[in-house]
């Protein structure tokens, strides 16, 4: 069993200690072994460690914390832009800026991030992961230069963990996983799939403190409600068409 | 250093060896241990091991062998069903059938496959990921039943391995990592990033036996067409839509 994987918890603090260079060395090399669509590794990764870059990223994740006070930040990025000037340089015809390269290109960037994470966790590292990456992206692509045939896919802080935290609880296994083919889920399904956060303490001072009924509520209305999702889909759309996928 | 990160080889060949309930628990239960959307868990995982589940998503796969040949096929979706589902059972207002949810959900399940693939490999396991899974979504959807909502993102065949694999060679880290910001590439730079893929005499044979005039001919006029990634990106969005998510 690989120690690391049922370790894990997102950190979110980090002491100010810097990462040696081999270090960091190690989790990019660790990145970079991860399969990828044939081999054509559709993925960059920006390290970005200066108090100037991480001061134009830090809005377009909603100024969290993490950004600021991370000493490395890695923006995983989908990436069909080199593979298309390797070919434009070969006389090839590269036909990359559409959507079934660009999926395959965010796969490729998304595992290539979780082996980074893994590596991190192995040298004492904490790390997280910012879902705002694909929220803002037309943010992040201004301020890190992404030319078009490059996205944004996902960002991970990493730094020397100032903060414990416990495991995070998971639905049960059966809740997730389905034999042999997809069995939808009834009103039964679901009341047992949800039944440990529903009542998990902390969950509960979630509902209260944002005057809702429920956990669901909260998931759906709070955290994540429809005209956010809607607004930022918009959002994620302007970013594929500004950069030539769509 | 995690050591299953840095042996990793695709293994395509397996023995007819089954895998014991307790070791794909714990496959299972490594991919649940990855980050994801605001512990929404977007996703499900399809375990099929029956003759007559494999016989319908092998020609999905274009009948790549590792399908029927492996002991067990891991589909990960991205999956915003069972959230909706728990939400409409709560009386709670939930937008996922989105975009953005749904990319969220393709990165919770791309970096769930990739922690069970390493648990996987931990085990003496060998893993092969299949790209084809959202060439013929549409395919996938109907051999495992997905309902509206649940979009297979990608694949998994495991299995103890028959054969032995040499490491894959990568672009130098140089030709895929950024300092800061993203820094396009001069034809010079694009020279470096892929000279040593270039005189690779595995490659060599490959331009030679499809009688191309170099390797990014081969991978984008052979391997990865134009009008391939063109028809397979219609393909995927009318997955998308029969799925309900655009």
């Amino acid at each position: 069993m690989i120690k690391e994987i049922f370790q894990h918890r997102s950190i979110r603090k980090y002491k100010p200690d810097t990462i040696a260079p081999n270090i960091l060395n190690d989790i990019l090399e660790a990145a970079v072994r991860a399969s990828n669509t044939g081999n054509m590794q559709l993925y960059s990764i920006i390290v970005s460690t200066s108090s100037e870059v991480k001061e134009k990223l830090s809005p377009a994740h909603f100024n969290q914390p993490m950004i600021k006070s991370a000493p490395v930040v890695l923006t995983f990025c989908a990436d069909v832009n080199r593979v298309s000037k390797w070919c434009s340089e070969r006389n090839a015809d590269a036909g990359f800026y559409n959507v079934q390269t660009i999926v395959g290109a965010f796969i490729d960037a998304s595992i290539a991030a979780q082996n980074a994470c893994l590596e991190a966790e192995a040298h004492g590292l904490g790390i997280c992961y910012l879902g705002t990456t694909t929220y803002n992206a037309r943010q992040i692509i201004e301020a890190l230069n992404l030319p078009k045939g490059v996205v944004p896919v996902t960002t991970i802080t990493i730094g020397y963990p100032a903060e414990e935290q416990p495991l995070t609880s998971r639905l049960p296994l059966s809740a997730v996983v389905h034999a042999e083919t997809y069995h939808n889920y009834s009103s039964t399904d679901i009341d047992a799939a949800y039944a440990e956060m529903e009542h998990n303490i902390d969950n509960q001072k979630f509902i209260v403190e944002n005057n809702k009924q429920n956990l669901a509520q909260v998931f759906s209305e709070v955290r994540y409600s429809r005209s956010n999702n809607e607004f930022f889909s918009k959002e994620f759309i302007d970013a594929l068409l500004q950069q030539g996928i769509l």
